[in-house]
């Protein structure tokens, strides 16, 4: 038999913030580097070609070789950077920036034969219509490949789950969790099963001292960035309401209390932190006289046709109350397959490394598709 | 652009028990059915190759067919069966069966260029010899490909969690879970929480009327099973104990209690069955007085360079006291990435629906990958 020795999958990175570099470590080392051809990495201002013609690019040494040699980077320049004719062959873009723009030309790229694999939310939890150019352009539509495993819980498997339920055709009744780290551990820390009187406004300066919030915590509080999840995983059903306008039309309760919503400024905003707390206070009272904890959720909820980001009570003997810990994400599917019990995943659902993981296990996918044959 | 479609995959189903058949019934159904071309369908007798001349097979229709038009079935007539000249090209065999000898063939199924999907545990927790055989001819060292996500957990992601951690670089502390369905429902009962005295004779009759047992107890009370599924995760990780004899090198804390173990029949065992009790509440009672529960675990600690399955004694406020429930499993990696907190799964982890899941959620991976091109 003769050895089976596939060449490497040409891979381009773009974002080199924490999640980028963590991605460029993991490329670099065993046992990825031997799968793996880095041609092209780049930063939200310069873009350089691989490999270098004399040297290694390594994790310690990428900045300096890209400020002294880059060249300027646009949308321009990265489609015809990417181009199949400049790269010796279609292979993967990793879009790791959290920008707005780049997710705008993925139906491009992906028409040109590249597969996307990506940790930004903003391309699959937008407009419909972005959504759907990106499906068209896609297996099963096309046998061209967009991954993005780490949008929703970085490196837990949460829309693989989900897809494996779906496709083998199982019937989705209702996805619950908590899928944010912050506000995880933002309500793990207000409302404890055992107790306690700590105030919102000191575990919200807590939280944004460990760094645990984005620099504005109304970033975190606004729900946002749980409604975009539960975007991405409500498109996966076919069952689930449209969306048309992605997260935007998703219910999301805010948890900016009505009172501190005219602070103009994020120092205003923190500096005035403690007169929400009367506000949540009551919401933790309330459901402390049911016997409950309060968690910020998203759920799907199929039978309803409801898809919300919301505070939720639940008994203190619940799996969101008791099992949930520190920043960790916990996401329950409830299916006609899993109907006495949920299917449940838990664990961290942020950070660089367990992010990246999301992107390099999705790049190993392609790899492994685009180097068996049929 | 022209319209992508590739051709249905072939795929041979061994095995028409409780899971073949929900395997079965989940091909023949949407969204599969498009994707798949059942070509040879066998129970442990008899074969059929397909289509028939003069018809369709259906889930409720395929045994009468099979034993007025089967032909009979030995080892030979399956490799001359499955042989990608008969078959008009290299699909993928489903082995569906509980047997021994089956797997010992994988090697040269494989070698001829047929993808592997099987739930069944022998192939893989076996003797080393057949474990690196099957390695040998598979992906990453061939283009052929083997899964057997639902050998462990059925249709939860436990493999596919573990190889994406290994492969992606992390590294492996400690796995920990309660892999047993049958186990897991009987200490639940039997090790509450909340207290109570009920006695493990009675759980384990109680289980056997709800049909959770094999049809001998001892079967699931051995802790073979858990052995064998701690063998398939272990020689996923690198850094593992070599298992030689396969789960028979793997320390088995066996539940039949010494003064039960020359009991010579099923029949006498199960009438005898109250005479282990007193060890059972011993084993309770000295958990209880350190605030524990008693669960059957499986270990792979890597720091100790251990693999086992044994009774482990579990404080109520932790996941496989409080978060486990009825039958379900539950699974814990704790790992570079995930050493503050462990990457946690759980739900059903047998069943032949969610097995069979497990098996064509495996299906549609290769599906993927045999129909997108480099």
């Amino acid at each position: 038999m003769s050895a089976f020795a596939p060449r490497p999958v040409p891979v381009s990175l773009i974002g080199l913030g924490g999640v980028g570099k963590a991605i460029l470590s993991q490329l670099l080392s065993p046992p990825l580097n031997s799968r793996f051809n880095l041609i092209l990495i780049a930063n939200s201002r310069q873009s350089i070609s691989l490999p270098l013609p004399g040297g290694q690019i390594t994790p310690t040494n990428y900045l300096p070789i890209l400020e002294q040699h880059g060249t300027p980077l646009d949308i321009q320049s990265i489609l015809s950077l990417l181009s199949p004719s400049e790269t010796s062959g279609a292979g993967i873009f990793i879009d790791s920036t959290g920008s707005d723009l780049i997710p705008s030309i993925y139906p491009q790229i992906l028409g040109m034969g590249i597969n996307i694999v990506t940790p930004n939310k903003k391309g699959t939890s937008s407009a419909l219509s972005l959504y759907n150019d990106i499906k068209s352009k896609t297996y099963p539509n096309t046998p061209t490949l967009y991954y993005g495993e780490s949008t929703v819980g970085a490196g837990l498997p949460i829309l693989s789950s989900l897809k494996d339920l779906v496709e083998t055709g199982d019937e989705i009744y209702k996805i619950e969790g908590v899928f944010s780290g912050t506000l995880s551990y933002i309500f793990n820390e207000f409302s404890k099963v055992e107790g306690g009187d700590v105030k919102f406004s000191e575990v919200v300066k807590v939280a944004k001292d460990k760094g645990y919030t984005e620099p504005d915590p109304r970033d975190d509080l606004s729900g946002t960035d749980v409604a975009r999840k539960l975007t991405i995983l409500s498109r996966l059903i076919p069952t689930s309401p449209a969306l048309p306008e992605g997260y935007a039309s998703v219910p999301t309760e805010s948890l900016v209390p009505q009172v501190l919503s005219n602070a103009s400024t994020k120092e205003e905003y923190l500096e005035r932190l403690a007169e929400g707390d009367e506000y949540f206070d009551k919401v933790r009272e309330e459901a402390r006289k049911e016997g409950k904890v309060v968690r910020y959720v998203g759920v799907i909820d199929l039978k309803e046709g409801k898809v919300e980001c919301k505070l939720g009570k639940y008994p203190t003997d619940h799996a969101f109350a008791t099992a949930l810990k520190g920043s960790d994400n916990i996401i329950s599917f409830t299916t006609k397959r899993y109907s006495a019990r949920p299917l449940i995943i838990q664990g961290a659902g942020a950070g660089a490394d367990v992010t990246a993981m999301g992107v390099t296990s999705d790049l190993l996918k392609i790899h492994e598709r685009l180097t068996t044959r049929f």
